[in-house]
């Protein structure tokens, strides 16, 4: 890490080394996702990208491109498609969660509604579509549509396993999976694929983006119990909102019929009272939970460092080490 | 046009002739709908799909392939992709038209819920990806990239454009061909090409697709206020939804202010009372709208017949020239 990048967190210092190109992927990104006919498509894409967010999907095809070699201008393509994807996924997120705010704004389906969500969505899609096309690579088409899958099956599943206490770790992880890990990986993925890098490489840039991405769902999944307001998280808004994140679900599978009890009284039936809160992070404190979460947080970032020991030796593999790192650091 | 099939509706006659091959295709649907972890998705899925519909759209794929002399299985895939498409889009519709029925049977938004209606769309659309990239050719994932951004961008345009006086036949027709045309186009092409066919061919089998899809269109739209009960439709259903169909703007292109007012009142502002659809039937009837929409219907069946001309001769091209003749016949 050199001095100018230490001051900075890890993807500003990306974002920074990288400028040119993210400009490049913005541009392509307000040029795709106009549309002659209906201009309510480029209004509600707009409220969502204008409002920013970290862009840490396209940033990491533009890192892995540049680590690894790659001179042509396919990664643009590439780095636009996945933040079309990840938009897609928000908007109807928004409309499935009932959301109404998202990055510090409204939703869009609040201020505009939910049909409008759902079909600028399924719009985004196809454009992300289109522009993997364009790029004329079976093999990136190949993973993005197994991504594609396996996003869409984790956000079923997290559905249908919402208030459900039989949810194992295992399930857990594959909702996870589809809400972050499958589209950092193959944001990853397809960077080195274009760099023409061999399988070994590619398998690695896969593992490094997974385990970055289940390792920033834990965290996330941690602080809600484990955080300080500071954060701006408030403490206890997936108990409230009964969401069977990892910490409930180790606390769960280690509780006595009383304490499942309680589990199925609060979360389950979503009846809830003065004091539950605080009994559910003693529960949590009791089993060991929550230091649980957050070793497997650790652990699962050391993953994505370790498979960045086979990658090749480059400024931008110390700063996606550097990212694994960061990622974690938020619960220290 | 032998004698047995004679008897028979023309896509009947096409689903008889292509058995084997639907049933791969239905055997195919029912296998890439199942979800190890989330069986909310092969349960929704099922239910539209065992609903049955016509099936014009994999049958139009099964249909060209063997015309045009294809020998491989990757017309059934392709046939799997489309229908897969084409529900993936219902489950979309029917949340965003809040819609009670399809198929004869409640919708699956009513018996589940928006939120599963959205996700499992969106995972079927995964799988459909999934099912054209594994046939491995670029040029019929362009063809079915168009097809989604065409179908998707004709949505948002149908919603925007609702009870938008200001529509034009242009408008219109890109609506239609979103609903419908994209993906009848797109269901005769991938078979051309697949089958290896020469731009002109294939060109001749997009407009016999896209024609064909916008006769259907049409049609509909023309006995929502021209057909008889007996035909399962009943008369006036657009007008107290409001539906902006060819019809109607064509009436209001040609009205006086007086007109004007009138569908302002009764389409814009939705304020309808006794008496009224009689008054719009008038005004339909009065301007000739109702016989220019079913010449425009005749119109379009006719080009849709045109385009075979340059096709192989086969017993399926005078199937498929039935399925256009039967389209228009139901407003005879």
């Amino acid at each position: 890490m050199n001095k100018v990048e230490q001051t900075l967190k890890p993807h500003d210092a990306l974002a920074r080394m990288l400028g040119d190109e993210m400009g490049a992927v913005t541009a392509l990104i307000a040029e795709r996702m106009a549309s002659r006919h209906a201009p309510r498509i480029p209004e509600i894409t707009a409220h969502l990208v204008d409002a920013g967010g970290k862009r840490i999907r396209p940033l990491l095809t533009l890192a892995v491109a540049r680590m690894c070699g790659y001179s042509g201008t396919d990664h643009i393509r590439l780095a636009a498609t996945v933040e079309f994807i990840h938009t897609a996924t928000l908007l109807h997120d928004d409309v499935v969660d009932e959301s109404g705010k998202r990055r510090g704004r409204p939703t869009a389906n609040l201020l505009w509604d939910n049909k409008s969500s759902i079909l600028v969505g399924d719009y985004l899609f196809s454009r992300a579509f289109q522009l993997m096309v364009e790029v004329g690579s079976l093999r990136i088409l190949d993973i993005l549509a197994n991504a594609s899958a396996t996003i869409a099956e984790g956000e079923v599943l997290q559905l249908t396993a919402a208030q459900d206490l039989s949810t194992t770790e295992e399930i857990y992880l594959q909702i996870v999976r589809g809400k972050t890990a499958a589209l950092f990986s193959a944001a990853t993925e397809v960077g080195g694929v274009l760099a023409g890098l061999g399988d070994d490489a590619v398998r690695a840039l896969h593992t490094y983006g997974d385990a970055l991405g289940v390792s920033f769902q834990i965290v996330d999944d941690y602080l809600d119990y484990g955080g300080t307001e500071a954060l701006g998280k408030n403490t206890g808004d997936d108990f409230r909102e009964r969401k069977l994140t990892l910490p409930v679900i180790k606390a769960v599978a280690r509780g006595d019929a009383q304490e499942r009890e309680f589990w199925a009284r609060t979360i389950g039936k979503g009846d809830q009272r003065d004091g539950d809160l605080k009994q559910a992070m003693d529960l949590l404190e009791r089993h060991r939970a929550l230091s649980d979460t957050r070793q497997e947080a650790l652990d699962w970032a050391g993953k994505a460092k370790t498979a960045l020991e086979d990658l090749p030796d480059h400024p931008i593999r110390n700063m996606l080490a550097d990212l694994a790192d960061y990622v974690v650091q938020r619960i220290n």
